[in-house]
Order: structure tokens, then sequence, then C-alpha cells
């Protein structure tokens, strides 16, 4: 019983990283395919979806069957209920990297609005954050995890430069507008798959914790209190 | 204990319809505030925002107590896991209530582009999603949650409309570009509202049929093994 349980615990977290890697790869190939102006890797991210769709129902058996395998408590609890979630969270940003190949399949059917400087750099940040989020789960490192929140603001700021920068684009010239909102999506797109791999950073450090950061939970209760 | 479990599990269907009420309110506030120009109803979506986050907590932790007091098997063990991540669900939407709040502030520092007529109704299907998807859940109503599912096409279809016509706006008068920019996000993110809401009753058929319609798993199933 207790060798089938770390067996299962040990397949769990082999697929997480299977997974968390298939994800990075796709977003890696929509932002390649969307620079280099090639419809390929874009249409490779495509068929990669159904890989990551059935590893995000495999995790979601494999903590099925481990929480009635075992029954297990406390810690254990925990790190079964966030891989769970964690699942939940990489299989969105495989979604996110569909959406952004979708996009750079339309946007080819114009030349790009300009050489893509931030776009790609917001990918490599968020690719990096995807993957250490990961990371710091499997580890439990809450260090690293912590790193990845922090991160976070890095890229929002660089999205919303983008979005300044595309703004004046349009507004310059409006034949720019559809190909500049395209690119502004993308931009979207990437910042919305960091703050998946924070939603799972803040999990790893409710793990570690054994309570909440999230919602900085103490100061609402308090507050909540102070009401009654 | 069969007691004690038994007023959780009541005490748990309590608090995601309490959570999925207030969310409900908080769209309905920031559209009131867009439509009618008005800075009061989105300012209070931002202070409702502490109240959806503890109870997203306390979700997650009455899940969790459930977990360990009853050692659940098959059933009850899929509900409640489904609870959890339902609660992680809303309590996306409710973020997505404020970024539509924030947006609206924005919005109201320049007369409105346009009497809005196709935002309001896509807030409206996106609330009856949200509320009929919670119903569903706590009914295990198969029906009801694969209606919510098929609405979720009429939602990306307006969606869909909405972007080309504020498109044409921004290309006829660049004037119009930046508020043009903001509805058209407000868009969007009542179309994730609608997506959020097709997840959960995406859950309520797994959890009521044993079986994911997720990614049509069984078809990804077969044709993994055809590559085999």
């Amino acid at each position: 019983m207790e060798r089938l349980f770390d067996e299962e615990l040990k397949n769990l977290k082999e697929k997480l990283l299977r997974m968390a890697a298939l994800v990075e790869e796709s977003v890696e190939l929509s932002i390649e395919g969307l620079k280099g102006q090639k419809e390929e890797p874009a249409l490779e991210v495509l068929k990669r979806e159904e890989g990551v769709n059935l590893l995000d129902v495999e995790i979601d058996e494999t903590c099925l069957r481990l929480l009635a395998l075992r029954q297990p408590m406390a810690g254990d609890l925990r790190f079964i209920t966030s891989a769970m979630k964690i699942g939940v969270e990489l299989e969105r940003m495989g979604d996110l990297a569909v959406n952004i190949a979708e996009r750079t399949i339309e946007l080819l059917k114009a030349p790009l609005l300009k050489p893509l400087i931030d776009i790609p750099r917001m990918a490599k940040m968020s690719q990096a954050m995807l993957r250490d989020s990961i990371r710091a789960f499997i580890d439990r490192d809450e260090k690293l995890a912590s790193d990845v929140c922090r991160r976070d603001d890095e890229v929002d700021s660089l999205d919303d430069q983008i979005f300044r920068e595309l703004l004046t684009y349009m507004i310059e010239n409006p034949a720019t507008i559809r190909r500049a909102v395209g690119l502004l999506l993308v931009g979207r797109y990437l910042e919305r798959i960091a703050d998946h791999a924070t939603n799972i950073a803040e999990d790893v450090i409710y793990l570690v914790r054994g309570k909440t950061i999230k919602h900085h939970i103490d100061k609402i209760r308090e507050s909540a209190f102070e009401d009654i």
C-alpha cells in the first residue's frame, strides 16, 4: 500500500513536469512563429493541444486515486489537492499558447508591424516563471515560489509598456490598428500565462507554510472581525 | 461523525452559493457603473473584493476538512474536489469583475463612445451562466450544465461582434481608439467570465457522469492509441 502510494506520487510529479514542459514548448513555438513570421510552429502548437489536455485528465485521475487509496492527512492531502489545481492552471496556460498560435496565424496575413523585441522578452519571462513555479512545487521550495510572485510585477509592467506603445502606433496610423490589436492581445495572453504561474507559486507557498498568502488572509480576517 | 460531515457539506454548498451571489453582484455593479457613467458602483466592486477572497479561502479550508474528516470515496470525493476547483473559478470571476470596474473608472474620464447595448447584454448572459453553473453543481443537474456550455458559444459570438464593431470605430476615427480599446477589453473580461462558468459546468458533467467531456477524452485516447 505504502509503496503503491509512493509510486503513484512519483508518477504524479513526473506527469506534472511533463505537462509543464509541453506547455512551455507550446509558448516557445507560438512566439517563434510570430517573431519569425512562420506558420509551421503555430500549427505545431495546435497539434500538441490534445496531448496537454490528455495529461490534465490523467493528473486529475491520479490525484483522485491517491486521495482514495491512501486517504492522506495534512501535508500529503494539501500536496495532492494542490497538484489537482496546478493541473488546471497548466491546462489554461496551454489554452493561452493555442490562443497565441491562432492569433499568430491571423497576424501572418500581413507584414509585421515592427520587429518584435518586447513580446519575445515577455514570453521568455513567462516561460521561466512557468518552469520555476512547477520546480518550486516539486521541491517545496518557498524561496523560488516567492521569486516567481515577485517577477509577475515585471511582466505586468512590460505588458503595460507594450500596450502603450501599440496605442501610439494605432493613433499615428489607423492602417496599423488590426495588427496592433492582434499584438496587444498576444501581450495580454502572455501576461495571463505569467498570472497562472503566479497562482501556482502562491499555492506552493500555501502548501509549505500551511496558510494562504493569496489574499493576505490574516489582514482580511481582522478587518472582517472589526465589522462585527 | 456522519452528522458533522453532512453539516459541513451543507455549509460548503451555502458558501459556494454565497460566493456566487457576491461575484454575480460584482459583475452587475461593474457594468452598471460603465453603462450609467457612475463611479460609485465600480468603487463598490473594489470594496467587495476582500469578501470574495475570504470566501475562496473558507471554501478551500472546508473542503480540506471534509477530505480529512470523512475520507470520502468515489462520488463524495469528486464532489469535494470539484467544489475546490469551483471556488478557484469563482475567485477568478471576482477578479475579472474587479478588472471591469477598474476599466470603468478609467473610461469614465471621457464621454461614452456610444450608448452601450451589446456589452450589458453580454454581461447579463455571463451572469446567468455563472448562476446556472453553480445551481447545476449544487443540484447535480447535468441538463442545466449542458445548457450553460451551449450558451458559451453565444457569448463568444457576441464578443466577436462587439470586437469587430469597435475596430470600425477605431479605423474611422482614431480619436476613439483609447475608449474603444477599453470597451474591447471589457468585452474580453465578460467573455472570460462566461468561460469560467463553462469550466464549472464541464466539471458538473464530469461529476455526474464520472467521466470528462472537457477534452472529449475518449476521442483523444483513441487517437493516442492509434499512434502506438
